[in-house]
């Protein structure tokens, strides 16, 4: 098994047509995330200071819409209709960015940092549980890390220009990882057997699946200035 | 002078590094416009009946967001500052959008294909006036036919299930046409000279460009089942 190569454009080689039903269920789950999270980053771009900003997180929303079209493309040519693999997620995925609207730029730029970053650590947690080809994929829709950097940025930016930004922009990513972890249980409630099977796949089981990103997540707010 | 691979992509390679004064102004305008139609095309699709098509319209929106990189990395190179090139053309543009927000699916789509061609035709219309590699740049930002035969299909599929639909649309196109050619005597009177000179450098002159463009709208609406 060779490693993805993180300089291709396009998507890993499509896989057998025969899929694995753990395999559709994520990349349908995947994927409505994908589109919502275009949605929301295009959104959020509005509440940019300046237009080289305003454009680097347009970025970012544009590079969602391309791994939404790599993982339906995937699940098309299984036979699988998008709609159909999304459908047992959208409630929560919706609810999820429902009750976390950024009210400002720090606030919009700490939860693409924090959001990017969990659902990276999610895909990578879960990998191993798929067969090759599938794999790949996944891993290919991983976000760059300079978006990353450009979010890691802005936030101690933030917090240099107003110190009292910290505890706000602490209390905000707390509420976000809230958020994600209270719709990921909602997730697994909707989840028709197979997402959890693969969790179980990697010799993992949920419970500590969320306490790894919920680890990682404490790691990354003292990377970016921000307390637990 | 070859023609730019429509194939390619990557933008065209990178021009002189003292800039034609005309090249720059019209790179702030048509970057500006790209993110502009960013937003507004990533909102629109908001309005879409169905995933797949709202997934169609945020890849419409994507593109854009991809030809402002390349533009503004252009600008970058000659050392101008892509707000300082953008900013005789912000109010003007962002009137366009202001007084033409969709209502609906079929508006939106009307939209985005009148837009795009009548941006299009007038990009053709003066890329002569350029020397050669801001000439390739600026046919590269040209937009992909198939989004064109996406939103053409869509307004004759919304003609078919609904007859009534084509008189709306049809005054509405017009009134997109009308509100484009009205912020473009507007572009025009900010221009610090630069573009209406391009223009005069293909042998050609305002009146008669916005009448180019009048003709390929209407002969495009017969195509799309629209009246004139």
């Amino acid at each position: 098994m060779s490693a993805p190569d993180p300089a291709a454009t396009g998507p890993a080689a499509a896989g057998p047509t025969s899929p694995d039903p753990a395999a559709t269920d994520l990349f349908g789950l995947v994927a409505y995330g994908e589109l919502l999270a275009f949605d929301r980053l295009a959104a959020d771009a509005r509440l940019a200071p300046d237009l080289r900003r305003r454009a680097a997180l347009s970025e970012m929303a544009a590079a969602e819409i391309a791994h939404y079209r790599w993982l339906t493309d995937r699940l098309a040519a299984w036979g699988v209709t998008p709609e159909e693999a999304m459908a047992p997620y959208v409630e929560a995925l919706r609810a999820y960015h429902d009750s976390t609207e950024p009210r400002d730029w720090a606030e919009a730029v700490t939860k693409a940092y924090v959001g990017d970053a969990i659902t990276d650590d999610f895909l990578r947690g879960i990998a191993d549980g798929l067969a090759g080809p599938d794999r790949a994929l996944l891993l290919d829709v991983l976000h760059d890390s300079r978006y990353a950097e450009f979010a890691g940025t802005e936030i101690r930016a933030a917090i240099e220009a107003d110190p009292r930004a910290a505890g706000r922009l602490s209390m905000w990513a707390r509420r976000l990882l809230g958020e994600a972890l209270s719709q990921a249980g909602r997730v697994a409630a909707a989840d028709r057997g197979a997402l959890v099977a693969l969790i179980g796949r990697t010799g993992g089981d949920v419970p500590g699946l969320l306490r790894r990103l919920t680890e990682a997540h404490a790691a990354r707010m003292t990377a970016a200035g921000l307390n637990n």
